[in-house]
């Protein structure tokens, strides 16, 4: 099954199914807020409401209102190791705040603050029920589905001191979406096995899969239930693959105009257009 | 103007201003709700309503579920040179989840999951207006008031990576309150100087006073907003003096059956009960 929010004309947003090419609207306004029933896939599965056309969708960010991000630092095997570091035992999580977040066809904003605008394609998990402490089979049951998620940062400003905080929470900058797909429609489930990659103006930038991942969707919905009660809507971004800007030789940022595309297959993609953000206007 | 949320006999809340001894009661569940009114002060001066003795208050998290909780790292700068480092150009900040937040008199959910549960004074600002990219006055403008805050972290968790996410973000361990002190009551007004202290069954273990920060509230207001838009009940922790736990020699840290009192003067005090959280029960 594949969820969505999407834009209605009068400004409003509402949940939808995504049927080939058609969506069926949901009695909910968007997808956080139907995960918040405990029955959600069934009532999802059976809605026969208004339809949409998809060709003519506009996607709001997929959980417009997450009340937790948590995202991965390093978590790709591949990457680490061709880093020269050893895997680490423990994940590096920090977070961002909801107001980061985009739609899948949104603009980013490139702050007139930053030179260097860089993009981090990401699985990310969407929580389906509330979970504390949970064992590695609760945290797979509560994982609702997967969805794309572009990390994007300032690097300078993630560098100003050692908590990256402040290079990875701009207004408008991280795209989420465009659907949920929950893990039966996945190679691996709970733990799926997904080409993930980022264009840049065509131009391939990262390519690798989801299942190099060092520690999986499982795995991080475990560690991060240790700590806090994961509650339906929250998303956990997995970490991103080698191949960003900052590390390449030389660098390479984003600027204005430029298009991004980050997708993960059977996920779909964000394809989101650099406009700029700030300054004299 | 003092404002606070307390709890209800029915398991509801509401925010009340208190008048001495004396608590008014406002048509608003708590003080994040009222504070999205845009004439908050004047609806909150006006207020007639059933009254409650302030001696029989339960007091919430004084912002339940703000949406966004900032903290700043090192900003004491007698602290700072006392530990032979050099001022910081940039604040260093990290996040907590509104799930962190418990009552000015709540008890402290110590997890079994920690051997290094340490305490952290703070004066918390709290925002009053919407506001991004704000100029010095319109940070200051959208203060509308303070709070005590313990940033209490498990040590352990805080280091086992470089980004101290996981230190910060356990549930129930971080008191918010009693009141929010509207700056025009305080020395200092929004750049308050103000004495903060810890006790630890009733030993001294923090003392400082806010007029030491290096990145005042108004400077933390302007700073974040560059990122990121502040909205009505957003909190900033503005970091902690010398005397934390974890520094000591030997390290102390809290354990169950203790008693922390996290006060600045003019602002009241929490004051909590460690008790064990998770494990075998």
């Amino acid at each position: 099954m594949k969820l969505a929010t999407v834009r209605l004309d009068d400004g409003r947003t509402t949940a939808v199914r995504i049927d080939g090419e058609t969506a069926v609207r949901l009695d909910y306004p968007d997808v956080g807020r139907l995960l918040t029933l405990p029955d959600w896939r069934s009532v999802a599965e059976s809605a026969r409401g208004a339809t949409l056309a998809v060709i003519d969708l506009s996607y709001a960010p997929l959980i417009p209102a997450p009340g937790k991000i948590a995202c991965v630092g390093l978590n790709y095997r591949t990457h680490i190791q061709e880093m020269g570091r050893d895997l680490p035992r423990y994940p590096t999580l920090f977070t961002k705040y909801a107001e980061t977040l985009v739609g899948a066809h949104d603009a980013l904003r490139r702050p007139v603050e930053t030179e260097a605008f860089d993009w981090e394609a990401e699985l990310a998990v969407i929580v389906g029920a509330p979970v504390r402490r949970a064992s590695e089979s609760e945290a797979a049951e509560a994982i609702a589905g997967f969805a794309v998620f572009n990390d994007v940062t300032c690097r300078d400003w993630q560098f100003r001191t050692k908590e990256w905080m402040q290079g990875k929470n701009w207004e408008a900058t991280s795209p989420l979406g465009p659907w949920l797909v929950t893990p039966d429609e996945l190679p691996g489930g709970t733990r799926p096995a997904l080409g993930i990659r980022t264009l840049v103006d065509g131009e391939l930038m990262q390519q690798d899969t989801t299942g190099d991942l060092l520690f999986d969707p499982v795995d991080l919905v475990s560690y991060l239930s240790t700590m806090v009660t994961l509650v339906p809507g929250d998303v956990i971004a997995t970490g991103t693959p080698g191949g960003v800007g900052h590390a390449r030789t030389p660098a390479r940022y984003l600027t204005p105009g430029q298009s991004v595309i980050t997708e993960v297959d059977g996920l779909g993609r964000c394809e989101n257009v650099v406009v700029a953000d700030g300054g004299i206007s």
